[in-house]
């Protein structure tokens, strides 16, 4: 984001990390608006991830029968963003993303020959690396994390060794460590198609880590969500005194799909939905013990997820809703996300058409905490307070879609450029396009119609935008593909 | 739906047009649940139709660059239905099921060599038909039309000569009457592609009646939608000690889209986006209204659109959201429709997963004005008082999926069967299926998975819903071929 001049100077600005002057930026009307947004001081943060939900799988984005009421309620009582993305299509370079406020490129939590971190990958995300709850522990917050990591399973790169006080849930995805009931990923496949097909925890050899100790192993997964609310909800408790920063990052809806008998057959989507109501009443929890406890007058709760729908395991995967393709690819469904911020203290509700990425937590929580945003390396964050809490737009222009370390797609305003095309899981519809394809995603949000060739002064400003970031990249070493 | 034991009890019980009787019956707890609903008595009723417009095209349906702020406030204090259907996937006969409760099949408002009543058509609507107007107007109701009719644009067909006291609007589609400068359809539809190209009003040669007499043509339909909502608001004032019934249909968004000088340029979403908020700004105005009059606790709102998004238009047309296909199609792109209903008096907020269909609501404020139903006839419409005003599950199991004559999909709960299928617009897609297509769209919206061969049971069981349904069909003649 450090491309366009404009960006440059409103991030310095607000990297300014003196609170009192940013308040005296936003008393100055701007927008012709004259009321002032307050900052929030320290603000205590939760931020609830889920795993390969798509764009369209809540009631409020679209989904026709998975019931989601209390992030429905959310959304209208927060702000409901549209054009919410993720640093990349998979999992551990889009949870990378999250904690760092960088494009996973630089760091080399991703990788051209390996998707993700699996149970026998040797490496982690390094130590050097600066992660938002190492941010807002400096800055005197209590930092916990329940559920899923997957940024490395040694000691040394767990949370707890990454800024998080407390932890509790399982290091990687929820269907590796396959027992040997499942011969191949062929096989795994083939059983998701157009019926359910329910496991059993048991197929799987997960662990549950609290800290650094395994205490259960295989993890009981039908109970896994309904625990995993619990543990945020007594660990808030506990530290409600703030700040604190709660990141609650569930395993499902992940397959293999797993749900505790109270949410077994409640949703019409059936069991898809099922996972997903299932979070959705532990969302509820959240916001009901932060009302019984004034908490939600302090409290700034954003929910999101990793990365899109996991289209080819069928029946099982959710639904990107209007976009194009899910999770794996750089079309609009991998990357594009629901992003609801709730806080009935400080944000103003209303719908955000305004981009805005994970990485942006990063720079806006850090400021909000007065903490400065490390000045060694290149960043991605954009500061997003001024929607958040005021009545801006978004400072976001640019959106870069990476997968692996090559460069697929990049959106500046309203058109965002293909060089490369794939859908997820499909080698074979791998597509290299010069002149790129070049869409207006505001008006064909299905990237259906290329204008390339009726519009090329719009790819020759994304090429401007192209050069000046690659100018910026020095990639970081793969380090997800040294495994066995 | 007399096809069903279950459907023709409750049916011919709610017909029953005491509505004490009805009350007694409600205050019976059921499904557990002991709270009353209480039945409005003779509300006022709003119908506000869009034309075109796609299930995915609202905020709250899940569009990202549209915003709808009133529709989703709508929403949000009201009911949103999503499984909400129409009874055609175009025009003329989705208007004549909406107006008489029955599929337009058994009235020959459907064709199968035409889709819609032209300038140059001989026939409308039969003056056997009751219409909902009629109905309401029987009980005493004044009953005002604002906006495209096309059942028929001579006077012994117009809204006045079926139960509307008051009319002022268009008698066809917007695009029609085309004058010389457009030469074939071809031309037309090639015009509508990737990018938006406006037209002029002068190209078309489009009435507006008040009453029976063309008052301005051609129509300027630029500020079309904006003098619709002053004429439905100024209506409305002018009856606001009720009852009554204002069915709003608006023109557009169909193409040529057209919109005031305020909201050119406002949507992300482009020109179609704007021609959608100015609609969705009209809704403002009407919900205003009946705050400030007090007329909230007594009037229910409906929002709903005659068939799917004119996808064969490109970026001019709209979005079905998640949901396969569009207008002209029985694909559920074709007849799923925002189905949203307001009243903050009597309405209970939340989502409705269960179905119903326009059709319904001739049942629906028939039995609460306290007018029969017509007993002479084949009706289709259910009562959907169990939903709107309790805890109870839609009554209705059903839906049939008509193109022209023609039975092409039948829904029987979850399941759908198609026998035949046709992409809108597009001859060259028709298929018929035998076995036929077998989707559960309650689990699988974008009906990509056939179960056919898996759940052949759930076959067997439509072909008996089927064949009672067809035990009672008598076709009409077709009144829509003779033109010229």
């Amino acid at each position: 984001m450090k491309n366009s001049n404009k960006n440059k100077s409103l991030k310095s600005f607000l990297n300014l990390t003196t609170v009192t002057f940013v308040m005296v930026f936003f008393s100055i009307p701007y927008l012709g608006i004259s009321q002032d947004p307050q900052l929030p001081v320290k603000p205590n943060v939760i931020i609830i991830f889920a795993d390969d939900l798509g764009y369209g799988d809540l009631s409020s984005y679209g989904h026709p029968t998975i019931n989601t009421p209390n992030l429905d309620r959310m959304a209208s009582e927060g702000q409901k963003w549209t054009n919410f993305y993720v640093g990349a299509s998979v999992c551990t370079p889009s949870r990378a993303a999250l904690m760092t406020g960088r494009l996973p490129v630089r760091n080399g939590l991703t990788s051209s020959e390996v998707g993700v971190f699996f149970p026998d990958s040797h490496n982690g995300i390094p130590a050097e690396e600066v992660t938002i709850a190492e941010q807002l522990k400096s800055a005197g917050y209590a930092t916990g994390m329940v559920g899923k990591w997957h940024l490395g399973h040694k000691e040394e790169y767990l949370p707890t060794s990454h800024g998080f006080d407390d932890y509790y849930g399982i290091p990687y995805s929820n269907d590796m460590d396959h027992t040997g009931k499942i011969n191949s990923i062929e096989e795994y496949f083939g059983r998701y198609t157009d019926t359910y097909e329910e496991r059993t925890p048991e197929e799987f050899n997960v662990p549950i880590l609290r800290g650094t100790e395994v205490v259960e192993r295989p993890a009981k997964q039908n109970t896994l969500t309904k625990r995993y609310t619990e543990e945020a909800v007594k660990w808030i408790k506990n530290h409600k005194e703030g700040p604190f920063f709660m990141y609650l990052a569930h395993s499902l809806p992940h397959v293999p799909l797993f749900v505790s008998d109270e949410f077994r057959g409640t949703s019409k989507r059936g069991l898809y939905g099922d996972v997903v109501e299932e979070i959705d009443h532990g969302v509820g929890e959240i916001m009901k013990l932060l009302e019984a406890e004034g908490l939600d007058k302090n409290t700034i709760v954003i929910f999101t997820s990793d990365n899109g729908p996991w289209l080819s395991t069928g029946i099982s995967g959710g639904s990107a809703g209007l976009l194009h393709e899910g999770k794996g690819s750089t079309w609009e469904g991998g990357m594009r996300e629901p992003g609801i911020f709730w806080s009935p203290g400080y944000i103003k509700p209303k719908l955000v058409t305004g981009m805005g990425t994970t990485m942006d937590l990063f720079n806006t929580f850090s400021n909000l905490a007065g903490v400065a945003i490390p000045a060694d390396r290149e960043m991605d964050g954009i500061d997003l307070s001024p929607v958040l809490f005021g009545n801006g737009d978004s400072p976001r222009n640019e959106v870069f879609y990476y997968k692996g370390p090559e460069l697929y797609a990049v959106r500046v305003g309203a058109y965002k450029a293909h060089f490369i095309t794939q859908d997820g899981y499909k080698p074979n519809t791998l597509a290299k396009h010069d002149p790129p394809l070049l869409f207006n995603i505001e008006q064909d949000p299905s990237e259906k119609y290329d204008l390339a060739k009726k519009q090329p002064e719009e790819i020759e400003r994304i090429m401007q935008v192209v050069k000046e970031h690659n100018s910026n990249m020095i990639k970081g070493p793969d380090l997800l593909k040294d495994r066995g």
